[in-house]
């Protein structure tokens, strides 16, 4: 099952994909895509729904982040062994964590601003995992029966702010439009071997990252299991894992995105993003003229 | 004004504490004390309510973490010099960021767990800051617009987990039951000088911790301006501020919390906390037998 939140930013209806691609309605099932609404039986309930007999969406109806009213928004650093060697990191021995503010959870296809004044913003594909049940002190041989589904993450980071500001890498990750999150939230039966998806990213249609989730250093049982041992996981959160190589860090020169670039990225199974990129000065300046921003 | 949030855990009401000491039952006026209700004009309304015409609430009654339905719960480390000294650590040149799982709140009276294994639990009396106004690029000469309140917090920590787990700091700071806040969320034109506050905190009953507001390396106006150019802050996002000197990890020999301990804490206006810590197997064990926790 994939589900979906559609609509304007700030008002997004549940929905779900049917078998021909288009979104239906859940807005007469199911309140939000979101925290109590991830449990099992209320999946399973939505699961039992003839899409057929749900209200059709419009084509090109705009998708938000495909799961709301996200709490915790946990990332894993480092957590490929070729990502951390283009970094020129050792190997974590444990999961590296930091935090994702949640207000920069946006829309897939939602545009990423350059925030005030930054030079080194950088991409980074990655599967993200989201919570669909309380989880502390999980075992991981049962950590997946505590993960609601996945979805693809764009990690979007500033690294002078990440880097070179003093203390942990939170300062340069949560920045406003940093975290798009979707198309959709893939149910875990649609999505198969977790740990064997193909991952890749573009920037204006040049091919950056590839990667597959096979070389994770800490799956997702290890990951899911590690963190409820430090923090209660509540339905909802959401845990970005990590990204492969060929971020524009470790580039020789360092490249890194400029306002009107374009990127696209997607995981195998869990779908596409595409992200128009803007600096702050000119987004603002198209708010102000009443210009489309993305 | 003081709001407080009361009655069982995962389902407070609002109230407010009147000229006696005694709540008042706010929840036919407003639905919580969280995010959206904190607006200015919210906190007006309330203002205007004589409390004499709201139902009392019987004395004793459990009072909840004084905001619910936290997002992003935000700390700043290391921000008192002389506390800085102790743990041996430079004056940071800017803020140090962490975040506490918003799934460690619960109530200022509540039970501490020391999560399964801990042996360096400690303590540390904060002020911490509630956001009622959404605050991105703020000046800090503004930066108090955005403030709804103050409240005590108690950044419960596992140096351990903190600083010997690899990375940043989240792993020791979002335990369950790290992050008791409240007993009240004091609104400023009541808190008077928010730089110049006596705070303390007793372990079973022997003073650790005495400071004040006074000696913060960034004040409050400088952290929500700092914070609002990495992030946008959101109604009911808790920021809290560091702490003075006095933790167990900088005793010779450290000291941590034990099973039976009791800790109390309080700032000049904003109240006081108390919690009787338990170790994990201990509170399971009472958890089982039906006797109270704390």
């Amino acid at each position: 099952m994939k589900l979906v939140r559609w609509g304007e930013s700030g008002a997004e209806k549940p929905g779900l994909i049917d078998a021909a691609g288009a979104i239906r309605d859940l807005s007469g099932v199911v309140r939000d895509i979101a925290g109590p609404f991830l449990a099992a039986d209320t999946l399973a309930n939505l699961r039992r729904i003839d899409a057929a007999t749900l209200p059709e969406v419009p084509a090109g109806t705009r998708l938000g982040a495909c799961v709301g009213q996200v709490r915790n928004f946990i990332a894993i650093g480092l957590n490929y062994a070729d990502h951390a060697a283009e970094t020129g990191s050792p190997i974590p021995a444990e999961p590296i964590l930091f935090n994702k503010a949640p207000s920069c959870i946006v829309g897939p296809n939602d545009t990423v601003i350059l925030p005030k004044g930054s030079a080194k913003t950088d991409w980074e594909v990655e599967l993200a995992i989201v919570i669909g049940k309380r989880a502390s002190y999980v075992h991981a041989n049962e950590a997946l029966d505590y993960v609601a589904g996945y979805c693809v993450c764009h990690d979007v980071s500033e690294r002078e702010f990440q880097l070179e500001r003093g203390g942990t890498w939170t300062k340069g990750k949560g920045c406003p439009t940093f975290g798009p999150l979707g198309p959709w939230l893939v149910t875990p039966d649609e999505v198969g071997d977790v740990q064997n998806l193909d991952m890749w990213l573009d920037v204006n249609g040049e091919r950056m990252q590839t990667g597959s989730t096979r070389t994770m250093i800490f799956d997702v049982r290890q990951i899911v299991s590690y963190l409820s041992h430090f923090m209660l996981l509540e339905p909802g959160d959401v845990i970005t894992t990590g990204t492969p190589p060929g971020v524009g860090m470790g580039m020789k020169p360092p490249r890194y995105l400029k306002s009107g670039d374009v990127v696209s990225l997607g995981i195998a199974g869990l779908g596409e993003q595409r992200q128009a990129v803007v600096a702050f000065d000119d987004w603002t300046a198209k708010v102000a003229a009443g210009e489309p921003t993305n």
